[in-house]
């Protein structure tokens, strides 16, 4: 049988384009739940494997020192993930449902807590995208002058996961057995107490709900430094990667599944999706004189004001006219995926405007430009030329940028053999061929 | 117009009563969000004020230094209110929302956030009922070895509330106005930093998303102490009070609305609710007789094991034929409610047996016990007697103590003019009669 790839779709309110929103086509309804209700229904009938809803835990402000120009060019419409996908697990049946939640200004007991309710919510369909957090915007929403540094949260997280999933084995799937004649409700024997003690956390449990359906939601883990894929290779089930062209992809996908086995795991139970921006229209052309349209829309400031929150580094700092120096060493936010960045702003001789108007473009995700036809033979050369297990699906704009992709793409995927024409399973770890985790009680 | 009562639905799986999920009648059937979902539409059906959703960030551990009598005899089958309450706003149309989560071990930022989008997601029926937590389990998963002290986490509650409302107001109701052809997005005068610097939060802000449709979801508090009432004159809109009889009940309103009012705000601004465990059945005697049923059931160890952990005291330090001494100093938890509680055990004469077997048939609520008629009477009678602003129902078991209640005591009382006949708002804020609150940046 083809290998088959797994398609996650990135859920915003308008699209991931920078000039996505001011773009004729976008909507500019407000984009209330109604919005998300339908846009799940549609990929849940494309038979995707999941919505993903990401999430920052503040309002961008690191360029200028200010949420000026975040305001101005283009505001988060904010969504919630835990309160969006508990929405979305019921009004929705079989597709998974994942989100970002950081490991750096929660406490792991609500986080397990939230995350085994939506499973529970979803009858095994949820998954956790464990990010440590970029940014001082974020730090400054709970108490901490500034960021953890980059070792230091990536020490944190990693403890947190661990305390995460021995929570999620506190209750025995067969620990609540209530005998009404008896009088008995639990069965001890089969309830434990987490008891961790860390450097980061203290943590008795047990948790205050049963075993998540899934036994624990899948994990997801997103970045590109060496911090997070030591962290990846050990812990991640699904990867979202971030690869500006299939050469980089086919080597950071040989290199991570390398690692995965290294960690004595098996390559095949992490699945790395990198995110996608499809610009679809219909001819080649066409598509790309509307990506032509779309990132004429751009305003640079956009761009540098969204990279400045990830980089947590004050790009405003430089003339836009000033062609961007080697400042790499001076980022404290996303590592990995700024310091190609940064290199090619270098490499291709850019001014920051330049810089701001192609990162608003495409977050330095790869774009896959044309016909229906031309970006499924791309999605489907990616997947035999194992440069990816699949895709995060990032809608240029909304509603067109996920129309297309769905109406016409995905048919093209299931003709071939490439994705699946139906759901074969109930939960998200069954559409991922993911095992479902035993308990580490059991030894 | 007749004064009409506001009614809540205290939602859990299998009642309040501890005998309640042995009985006969009582449901045994897993109860997944199907039963949540059918709940909220007859509670919706029934025209009530909101469905209410309490909480716990532990499995009570206090007796006996273990989870052992809590997990045998009636396992908390634990809901995670933020999670259930998302799912349940997009699954009712006009019923109010609300949930607890406790100020203590979770951060502002946070809180304010998700209730600001189950506000988004409800469009405005959201409520918080903000408890301060009572017991050392709870600190255990939060890396503390005791909770709080009582006056400790009262001054963290004043602080905290402050810092939510402040983010909620963060972004005025027309900060986004997006103009596709400037390329502007938010309006840069419309939004503000919270800039909370205090003793126990720094939050900058501004939130992640806009204002909520309330303004700012109802505020909810339950208490009795001297220190809750204190917090709650100051802030609450809504009260939960346990007063296990109408005379208690009578002093108490007139205190707290007194209090209200010499705190300058008005008394209407503050609904008071007491908790009640309607016992119905077709006659007086009937109810009686079920009554009986459902106390012969209660195990005396489930009741004392669940009374330690809302007292954060230690019950099985004591054998359970010894008689209840005055242990009231030693009360670390709920002090308000447990001073009466051991109060009345010692004037009663009780054995701890007898106090397990008390508590675990109302756990100290007023119980209404008879015909549909008799029970509709009593309701009135708090209500025109001012002893409360209405109630918080609370089921003794499931589906029977919550069918009878909706299906033959709120038509009674919809016929004398005492409930409303259907929703006259859209908000949980129109329902109860309170004021949207102005922006605290507009001054």
């Amino acid at each position: 049988m083809t290998r088959q790839m797994h398609l996650a779709l990135f859920v915003t309110a308008d699209g991931i384009h920078q000039g996505g929103w001011r773009h004729p086509q976008a909507s500019d309804a407000d984009q209330g739940f109604g919005f998300y209700r339908r846009l799940a229904a549609q990929a849940e009938a494309a038979k995707l494997d999941m919505l993903f809803v990401a999430d920052k835990l503040a309002v961008d402000d690191l360029y200028g020192n200010h949420f000026a120009t975040t305001v101005r060019y283009r505001a988060s419409r904010g969504t919630e993930p835990l309160t969006l996908l508990s929405a979305l697990a019921v009004t929705t049946e079989r597709i998974g449902l994942g989100g970002t939640i950081s490991t750096s200004y929660t406490e792991p007991y609500h986080v397990a807590r939230m995350f085994a309710s939506i499973d529970h919510l979803s009858g095994g369909r949820a998954a956790w995208n464990a990010v440590t957090s970029v940014s001082d915007a974020e730090a400054h929403n709970f108490g901490r002058t500034e960021h953890y540094d980059h070792a230091t949260r990536y020490d944190r997280a990693a403890e947190y996961l661990n305390v995460v999933r021995r929570l999620w084995d506190t209750w025995e799937e067969d620990a609540i057995a209530p005998d009404k004649a008896a009088g008995t409700y639990g069965d001890l024997t089969k309830v434990h107490y987490a008891d961790h003690a860390g450097k980061w956390f203290d943590v008795k449990g047990p948790l205050s709900l049963p075993r998540p359906p899934q036994g624990h939601p899948v994990l997801i883990q997103a970045g590109a430094s060496g911090a997070f894929q030591d962290l990846a290779t050990r812990n991640a089930e699904v990867v979202f990667a971030v690869y500006p062209d299939i050469d980089r992809a086919k080597a950071g996908y040989r290199s991570f599944k390398d690692d995965v086995a290294a960690a004595g795991r098996s390559p095949d139970a992490v699945k790395i999706l990198p995110g996608m921006v499809p610009i679809i229209a219909d001819s080649d052309d066409a598509a790309a004189d509307l990506l032509g349209e779309l990132d004429a829309l751009v305003e640079p400031l956009a761009g540098l004001s969204f990279m400045s929150g990830s980089m947590n580094y004050d790009l405003a700092d430089h003339a836009l006219d000033e062609p961007v120096p080697d400042i790499r060493d001076l980022i404290r936010g996303s590592k990995g995926r700024f310091h190609y960045v940064i290199g090619k702003a270098i490499e291709e001789g850019w001014t920051f405007a330049d810089l701001g108007r192609w990162y608003g473009s495409s977050l330095s995700f790869a774009k896959m430009v044309g016909s229906p036809r031309t970006v499924a033979d791309e999605m489907e050369r990616w997947l035999v030329e194992e440069a990816c297990d699949g895709f995060v699906v990032m809608p240029a704009f909304m509603p067109a940028g996920v129309d297309r992709m769905l109406r016409d793409v995905v048919p093209l995927l299931q003709s071939r053999g490439v994705f699946r024409h139906d759901y074969a399973a109930s939960t998200l770890r069954g559409h991922l061929g993911l095992d479902r985790p035993a308990n580490s009680f059991h030894v």
